[in-house]
């Protein structure tokens, strides 16, 4: 027997000779990507074998795989067999992993120098007596109690700290603010989050080396209220007690993570001393309880755009009572400070040439770099790549359909985490519409063809049976509707219309773009090719296109842990120049054209 | 028919020729002091007409006022009788009212130029539009938002604030903190609080001129819990939940009296945006949630003694989000913020010659300021003068007997509000011992003489009856007990001996004492020359002895008012001598002294 290991998520099995890597990964719980089945083609199942006894690159995977993927010593996991007893060590990139897996794994990380704006000293209280009756605080020594702003709150746990250590302390300040008292040697802790509309990611950070020590994600639970920003809006500007209900929510939904990557490192809440939130606008004002009116409304503008630090615990949220939460500035009422956080991960505002930086989600943020100057726009790309407004549309989770290829005449699909079928995830509806584009079961315009077999229903109810009833989990079939592809042309409609204005806004073509980098948790699963094919993306070669994952989710950590990366988000605001496309004149007409199914749609 | 107006409690009424001042004040709910019954014996009632149709001083005024005093136009009201139509206007002196309604009366205050730690800027807002998509925060004139601190809750008032008048705002800032965003001309609030260990008093106050706007006050609702300091300190070491239900109690008592001071002056407690509250040490430990293990067990040392200024929110009261909370400093574990509150309302540190400053309560802190040396201590008077521990004891309400003389061979009561008799409050219980000891019923050691006709029951049931069961309000005798006596006999000696120490710290005698102030409800409604009589003062010359009220709480609102009479109480604290009486070698020698009822224990 051997024993494999997949890095870097960390599963360790046993495997006998003769399985392929893609049978142990399958039987592991390793959510390797295999769309074809082991076939060889899709090449999805990539991996890196570090070391161990496996069979030698096959004559499948000299045919499928480009020299240099060769000779970077890649393989198909369907095509690699165990040979022999021993260790078998497996790198897993994170693009050959299901979706729900990946966002385990955090793409590559620009490193930084760890520098919160919380500090730590460690101080020493002298113990009283009935010669000495100064109060506590007034007893450490090299401390000036009057050059300090503390709160009762704070103060409350200095008299435990010390005569529970010897009088001995850990004092973590924030400027001349005391953000806690904690016991000698304990660790402090940052808290960021990305406040997505559908999508809550969250890092729990050690703020002395800048180690992430807890990952966790859930959905927002705003999303009872509504599934997309104006939906949430607006309910708040009706009912007088909305505002509070989605602040509540979101609270709620923070605080589970918190707790949750508490949990995974085995502390306690109370020791995290300062908390990064991102968000676009209209998240970041309902976790504030600002008021959303001005915001809802022409012309758009939010209560504040700067950078705020306001009290963390004041909120609701459950980390100690000194700390704050920051949060990035806005650029307007619909380019959030999410979208800020997402570009100082990926150094978009450093590039040099041209680069697009796209942060897909139910509202798409765009910013051109174009030679040093910066234009931004967002674009209501809809929910429907979150499978919502989709007849069979589900979020990533076990039996969705999250890839799907044509081969041999059928179309072929992987579910996540290879369960039967149920649904369609955002990756697998662009890739349904691709798919049937290419087969010509899909006109430019979306529309269906008749007779084609696959194509079911008639007038309204036209669709295409992806995988029929008795091959489903539920027993019903998974289908794509004309109506579905409607909605998803609408959706990369608006994305690209935005990007067209973009360019155009910098007096150039689309063909100029140098790099492409796509980043949320949407953007990192999808197919570029696809998403070229359907004309979402203009038609760069591949190699342009960077998928980054939750850059945004990132940034927050950058911002929690350095202190002047908060100075540059001011910065790269005052850079932006945001171009409003509601009332831009030539968003209408490019939207239009946008919506055909073709990669280059200015022409048509 | 004349109208009668009584200052400055504000009460008008209608009166007939021939009725005296005392009939109508008495009919008109004004709670004038009148021992004797109108026989003009006890000089109680002693206003001032200013003006109206009222009787010349007869033959009985001339003989009861002293020259000075009929010269600067004080009647009897029990001798003065109206005598035609017309506007008659009585100015009533604090002094001549009973207790419940002289509380409402302020002492006289010394001046104050107003300069509280919040100021006001009246700011524009430029409206938005779609070529200015600025936040709210952004497009106020002549303000860069990032030279300021603001938080979220803050911030959410400005849309609203800017939108409903016609984009102006008062903008209330602290130092580089934003406090709060009112309506323009709106008027900030402040809120001064003496937390007593029974009772609190609270102040309502204009920030621009410094006038009080309302005034209430209440039972401290943590004696429920226990009446005296020990007692809740004793709870909150035993009870892992009592810090927290006391914190409670005091948060919610406060709040009650913060709705009730706005609603005397028609606004709401959002407008509050400074907070200020004395207590002793272990009242401000109670109410910011501080631990007091190390404040309730030797050597008692607090967990701060520097002044504090913390979120107002955060503990849980029901003022504006930016608003602080503040409180001097503490000067020891029982020597607290209210004193040194109380020490500045009057002056003390500043009085030249020798001044003696004591604050009666619970615990009663006393301070000497011998030219310009001070010594301060806390000592533990109990609460009998509170009505607790006494068998017919209750606090200053309707039938309570709040004065006693002896006249004609009997003792003659007053009660509060002229309500039958149902008990004895503080100073009824004061001038009972005082009484009964000048009419020899009790002995120098509190002793009770078998015999008198006054005096019943055995043992430890013998009891002097003040009101005979048919008298009383509630169908039973009104007396008082041996036992209250000895109550009253420790209350007392704990607070001459605490003088006592002091003096002789000083190197001084008592009779070096030129001016003893005495502050607190308590001191406030008692007659000097009983409490002289039973030893609890020194014999000096009643005209030495100011009565000042509540000047902790009147120090209160002075640190609200402004910002350098902060300053001052750090000054005065590093000023002040600590004495701690309870390890004190000649405290316990002193305090059994003090207990024998005679004006000078010391030579017995």
């Amino acid at each position: 027997m051997s024993e494999v290991v997949f890095q870097p998520v960390g599963k360790r099995t046993s495997a006998a000779p003769g399985d392929t890597l893609l049978d142990v990964a399958q039987a592991a719980g390793v959510g390797l990507s295999a769309v074809c089945g082991g076939a060889g083609v899709c090449t999805d199942c990539r991996v890196r074998v570090l070391h161990g006894p496996v069979s030698a690159a096959n004559a499948v995977e000299q045919d499928a795989l480009a020299d240099t993927d060769l000779h970077a010593g890649l393989r198909l996991a369907c095509q690699t067999v165990i040979e022999g007893d021993g260790e078998i060590v497996v790198d897993v990139p994170p693009d050959s992993l299901s979706a729900p897996q990946r966002s385990q794994v955090e793409g590559e990380e620009i490193p930084l120098t760890v520098a919160p704006v919380i500090q730590v000293s460690d101080v020493i209280g002298l113990p009283p007596s009935v010669d000495d009756l100064r109060g506590d605080w007034e007893r450490m020594q090299g401390i000036t109690p009057s050059d300090w702003q503390v709160t009762a709150p704070v103060l409350a746990d200095l008299p435990g700290v010390l005569r529970g250590h010897g009088w001995r302390a850990r004092m973590v300040t924030r400027g001349q603010d005391v953000v806690r008292f904690l016991a000698p040697k304990a660790v402090p802790l940052g808290f960021a989050v990305d406040v997505g509309t559908t999508g809550l990611a969250s890092y729990l950070v050690d703020l002395i080396n800048g180690e992430t020590l807890g990952i966790a994600g859930a959905t927002n639970p705003q999303i009872a209220y509504g599934e997309d920003v104006m939906a949430r809006l607006t309910l708040v500007m009706r009912d007088p007690k909305g505002a509070s209900r989605l602040q509540t929510a979101i609270v709620a939904g923070l605080n589970d993570l918190l707790h949750e990557v508490c949990a995974q490192a085995g502390v306690t809440a109370s020791g995290v001393l300062d908390v990064v939130a991102v968000g676009n606008t209209a998240m970041h004002h309902l976790l504030l309880g600002l008021p959303v009116d001005q915001l809802g409304s022409a012309p758009y503008v939010p209560a504040v755009a700067s950078a705020l630090s306001t009290p963390a615990r004041e909120l609701g949220l459950d980390v100690a009572p000194g700390a704050r939460l920051y949060l990035p500035p806005n650029v307007a009422g619909f380019v959030g400070a999410d979208h800020i956080s997402m570009l100082l991960a990926t150094a978009t505002p450093d590039q040099l040439g041209v680069t697009l930086s796209l942060d897909i989600g139910t509202n798409t943020e765009v910013t051109l770099n174009a030679d040093g100057r910066l234009w931004c726009c967002s674009t209501a790309s809809g929910p429907a790549f979150e499978g919502a407004h989709i007849r069979d549309g589900m979020r990533a989770a076990d039996g969705a359909i999250e890839r799907l290829i044509w081969r041999d005449g059928e179309l072929r699909w992987q579910t996540i985490n290879h369960a039967p079928p149920v649904g369609l995830c955002g990756s697998g509806i662009l890739d349904a519409v691709a798919v049937l584009r290419e087969a010509n079961i899909l006109t430019i315009t979306g529309a269906m063809q008749r007779g084609h077999p696959g194509v079911q229903g008639e007038n309204h109810d036209i669709h295409y049976e992806i995988a029929p009833a008795d091959r489903t989990g539920h027993g019903r079939p998974v289908v794509i509707s004309r109506a579905d592809v409607n909605e998803v042309q609408l959706a990369k409609a608006a994305i690209r219309a935005g990007i067209k204005l973009l360019v155009e806004q910098a007096g150039l073509a689309e063909t100029d773009i140098d790099r492409v980098i796509v980043a949320g948790a949407f953007g990192n699963y999808i197919n570029i090719e696809n998403a070229i094919t359907i004309g979402m993306f203009p038609p760069l070669p591949p190699e342009r296109f960077q998928q980054v994952g939750n850059a945004a989710g990132i940034g927050a950590k950058r911002l929690l842990i350095n202190a002047e990366e908060r100075a540059r988000a001011g910065d790269l605001v005052r850079r932006l120049h945001y171009i409003e496309l509601t009332n831009h004149p030539a968003f209408a007409d490019r939207f239009s054209q946008a919506v055909m199914l073709t990669p280059d749609p200015w022409d048509e």
